[in-house]
């Protein structure tokens, strides 16, 4: 029986990262009502994986500033979890101040540094000085009762600090979504409408090698629907890849792919196979 | 004429990443002695563009943390500025406090995002908490007289800020290297011994054109020495990518490849062709 630091039970929870108030715990919302915040990515991950909570839910790519490293790192590297399925939430940030204060009181803004960045056209065609916080809860915390500081973040936070809404949609971007998945040690069953999320790395050999594993899901009429490089840590120029597809791990063509890909490279990973949503 | 804030004529000069004391200015430092320093990235490119300074350094990719977003975008979107060069830096890190305080002193750490990242199983280990300033030299300021406080951060810093080095190399990965490239208005001429960078994008049909653009580089045996993929910032599932390969855009079989590239995708733009370093 695990207990977390209110002693309550955990097991059937869902871990997300925390604080509450951020995106994180908005996709988390949508999975449970039965959370657990935990204060990092990697922290989520060990609860799922030490049985302490079911599944957790961490975000793994934004459609401005691209993926999540710590996520994607944590998944091919140190720990043994499937994605279980995908939430995509629309990111829509706002300037937070206190009731009192008004936009020409304004000099300083409080952010994590992902916000910040979804906000850069914004801070600076007003000369807003801009500070990084680590989460957009912790930044609203920080701005507390100083009128000349704002926090960036979504609408939630306001509410849960008695903060208002100075100005809204001030994102750079409007098409601005983060990607969460649903992390579990579980696999997800084959429902004929799949995607799977692979990660693998390649020979020294570099252009040949990478060129012959997408060709291996084009002669299959395979549709990647994402690919991102991270360094190996071994070298710069060293990469380890993240594709996803559609298809199952278990759909015959798919399971034929995986191996010919296997046979290929020193590494391959299945980070798992789930329902898709789009 | 151009002045800076303290009326000197920068035309000449280099500008970097600042403030002093970071890994950019050490990389800089290679390069020139006329330095000027600029409190962002764009900043940096916007001085060059402008005519301000000559040329300019900053940071592309990390060996463990993997590229930095900001100066990939900055030159496939908005600066029309040429990579004249590369400068690798080993990036060692160190727990700097100050000269009164011993290790069994900090309960708490500062530091840019990126140095806190590469020293996170370090940080987990003696339990200290970790939090982000806007550089490693920020984070100097920041600790000064409050013993229980450190920074992470270049050896430099130590000596620049009158603190001392608690631990050396706390990073979690030894082959820790950051590349920085030499950014200028002009491109320049062939060696014999070059490598060009290149940002395109692909049309909708993703996983065939991928395949079929790395195909036009392995069917001329030209060695790609890195790939990376950003967010186009249209939507999830879009890229711009970002290859680096064996070559000068002058040298035939590359005017080729490239013609061949940009009549088949949306979007290139070579960032530059300079002498390889290694």
């Amino acid at each position: 029986m695990s207990l977390n630091l209110e002693g309550e039970h955990i097991e059937s929870k869902v871990a997300f990262l925390g604080p509450e108030g951020t995106f994180t715990h908005e996709a988390a919302s949508k999975v449970s009502n039965n959370l657990v915040s935990f204060c990092s990515i990697p922290a989520v991950m060990e609860s799922i994986e030490k049985g302490d909570c079911l599944k957790g839910i961490v975000p793994i790519e934004n459609s401005i500033e691209g993926p999540v490293g710590i996520t994607l790192d944590s998944l091919a590297h140190k720990f043994d979890l499937k994605i279980q399925g995908e939430i995509i939430i629309p990111i829509n940030q706002n300037l937070i101040g206190n009731k009192k204060a008004s936009f020409s009181d304004i000099t300083d803004v409080y952010s994590h540094s992902q916000a910040l960045a979804q906000c850069q056209s914004f801070l600076d065609e007003n000369n807003l000085n801009s500070h990084y916080s680590l989460s957009t809860a912790s930044a609203a915390k920080n701005i507390l009762n100083k009128n000349n500081l704002a926090a960036i973040g979504p609408k939630k936070i306001a509410e849960l600090y008695d903060l208002k809404i100075i100005e809204s949609d001030i994102q750079d971007f409007s098409n601005n979504k983060t990607r969460f998945v649903i992390l579990s040690k579980e696999s997800c069953e084959l429902t004929g409408s799949d995607k799977t999320s692979l990660a693998f790395s390649i020979f020294e050999d570099f252009p040949g090698q990478l060129h012959e594993i997408l060709g291996i899901f084009a002669k299959n009429n395979i549709n990647l629907t994402k690919i991102e490089s991270r360094p190996s840590k071994e070298d710069l120029g060293k990469y380890i890849f993240f594709i996803d597809f559609l298809g199952h791990k278990d759909d015959e063509i798919i399971k034929k792919i995986l191996k010919e890909i296997k046979d290929k490279t020193p590494f391959t990973k299945i980070l798992g196979s789930y329902p898709t949503i789009i």
